[in-house]
């Protein structure tokens, strides 16, 4: 019967794309994990192969855009749900540093970059801004694969990454505002209490007002319960948090997190939020890799502009977010600094942003694109790296055996 | 920062929609739970509530129809992961039986009541096809949330079903040729060929070639083998089934089947894919309802011609599917018959093809429409009722306590 329905509306393409996008994913995930490279990495790469770069089987579309959107959104949900409020506020202070030092040094050095290659005042002001954006959820995909999602280090990248995206979304409507030639201090203002008010509000409250109706939530007649109650406040908190002004997947952590305690020994709606998990992160990834053109990259000027650029973003991250973390181990600075370097959909869409404002050209464009792919794929072998070293003894990190990172990346790899 | 990201590609709007849809199934469904009545026909009726025809919240979109379409998919897939091959084989003859009556029955009296209604040839043709398409998705969600799959009758709906689909597909395809004006017979024998080759084929099939594949996606390093793999056999054969002619569900159902011994004591599998089941089922039901617009009903005249095909398409198949069941007990007759009642989506798709071929008219359709949304209503509350009754005795009918519909249903609800 569906040869006709698929003729009148389509969908056997539709299903076809999904079904040849996770098989890509799998395949590669499988043969990264053979190597012993994260997953992520695999699954990303599978978009570049499939997508328009290479192969072209799979297009980019507003319907796959959605379905990446929702994965990263219940990929947040899931790491929330393992993490309680109590273990976010006690690195509160350190997350602040780390946030806020990770925000400063990658916006000026983008500023500067742009600046030194010939860009106008408000294209500096953009690039600096597309290398704020940190997008957490590659490291905490990567974290949550080897069960370290309640280490100190992985709290405190969690919870920079939350005011990481407050200080980029004032960062951002600044720019914007430059942009447009009207900068409103009291819009701005406005704008940046608001997400703060919400979001700390929402961490404060959240899990009190949760835990409390637990009792409330079991006695329903709905079948599993909490998972759907879950489900609910995650794409209600990621409503709110996008009306706000601050990512959606900022709002899906505060869900999950407000269920954590609530929901701590409940196996059952834990593997069934994994299950929408796991089958929509992979079109995230992949999505990643198929914003990818690789064909700007004929011009050898704008591969050199994008090569400084991604550097730069790595080290300054790297450097600005592991300062933050200042009186910890070195190694644990180096875990903070890494874990915060992924740019992912966040700098792609500053960068869409910017191009459709018209304030960068097509150059710096590609350039932004290409750094948040290659951090995207960059970071995740060192953060297996850096992490494992402390899983191997049991979360006590020896300082005897700290070696150079391209030792130990060879040594694992 | 998503402020600029819904400014850049409006996903606050989608995301709002799911909100929506999502929150009003379940408060529809907890409803109706606490009623004693079918949740399923809580969440379609929420659908008319928020769709177009009351207060217009959310509007049917491609969007929304992939997520449902997906939604119903995983359905049959989780439904299939409970069905054994040998338990449908083993009632092969009579589901073959109730599949082909259930068909007969509809098609003809479909077709009469079409032309007394002074409609044409190709018509009346149309409004029978439209009669004959069971949607196995409303049963097999009520079946299942009574923990009834396992039983005799739920495989021969399960089976009938299968049958049904193929012959509803030689049937369109007959049609639509006649309302083309060609008829190659050739062509048909190719169509009906390939579909019962490729259905057979899987039934057969499938299952011991995953038994066989087992060890061997055990030993994967990818997280969560079976389930990816379970996965991508979903998608794999819906698309398979698309492109044979036969509805993505019943390849789906395959799927799950080639599964359900290899996984069968793998809970942590079936509780990944029952999770993305429940995210998306409700999107599935909920654009059910949304199809449905009350004010094609301001005219007198098409409610009697949608209440006349409504009271046909349920006498029709209640009657047919039961008589193929002859030898069997009432109360199991009555079940079977009760099981291939609802139309859902399979009845709007087909008359959304009628409307796109120009060959039946807006009566007719918002009639036929009205079928298929009225038998996904009226159905799930006599399944319960039916199978229910069996439920309390374990599963051992008891002939005299057998009593009028009507009265069983006052005293349940």
């Amino acid at each position: 019967m569906s040869f006709f329905f698929a003729a009148a509306v389509d969908h056997s393409a539709i299903i076809l794309s999904l079904f040849v996008m996770l098989a890509a994913a799998k395949i590669m995930a499988e043969i990264f994990e053979r190597l012993r490279q994260p997953a992520v990495v695999g699954e990303i790469l599978a978009g570049i192969v499939i997508g328009p770069s290479l192969l072209g089987w799979v297009a980019p579309s507003e319907l796959i855009t959605v379905l990446a959107e929702i994965g990263v959104i219940f990929l947040l949900f899931t790491v929330g749900l393992e993490t309680k409020p109590q273990s976010i506020l006690k690195v509160g202070k350190r997350a602040v540093m780390v946030g806020v030092l990770g925000v400063i040094l990658p916006f000026f050095a983008g500023y500067l970059i742009a600046v030194w290659w010939d860009g106008s005042f408000v294209e500096a002001m953009f690039i600096g801004a597309a290398l704020v954006a940190t997008s957490v959820g590659i490291t905490a995909r990567v974290l949550g694969s080897m069960g370290l999602l309640d280490r100190e280090t992985s709290r405190i990248i969690l919870g920079a990454a939350v005011i990481d995206d407050i200080l980029g979304l004032i960062i951002l409507s600044l720019v914007s505002a430059v942009s447009q030639g009207s900068v409103s201090f009291a819009g701005l203002a406005k704008t940046a209490g608001a997400a703060i008010i919400f979001t700390v509000f929402v961490a404060l409250i959240g899990s009190k007002v949760m835990t409390g109706l637990a009792p409330w939530v079991e006695k329903l007649r709905l079948s599993k319960p909490f998972f759907n109650i879950g489900l609910i406040l995650c794409l209600g908190l990621s409503v709110a948090s996008i009306y706000v002004g601050v990512a959606a997947i900022i709002g899906a952590f505060l869900a999950g997190m407000a269920l954590a305690e609530a929901t701590e020994d409940n196996d059952t709606m834990h593997k069934l939020t994994s299950g929408v998990t796991e089958f929509l992160v992979p079109f995230f990834l992949v999505n990643i890799g198929m914003q990818l053109n690789l064909l700007v990259f004929r011009d050898t000027s704008v591969i050199v502009l994008a090569v400084i650029v991604t550097v730069v973003a790595v080290i300054t991250k790297f450097v600005g977010c592991g300062l933050g973390a200042w009186g910890m181990s070195r190694r644990e600075m180096a875990q903070i600094g890494i874990g915060m370097v992924p740019r992912g959909e966040v700098g792609i869409v500053v960068a869409q942003i910017g191009l459709g404002l018209g304030v960068i050209s097509q150059p710096f464009f590609a350039a932004v694109l290409f750094m948040a792919v290659a951090t995207t794929l960059i970071a995740p072998p060192f953060i297996k790296i850096l992490f494992a070293e402390d899983n191997d003894k049991d979360g006590v990190p020896d300082p005897f055996i700290e070696q150079d990172i391209s030792e130990k990346y060879t040594r694992i790899g």
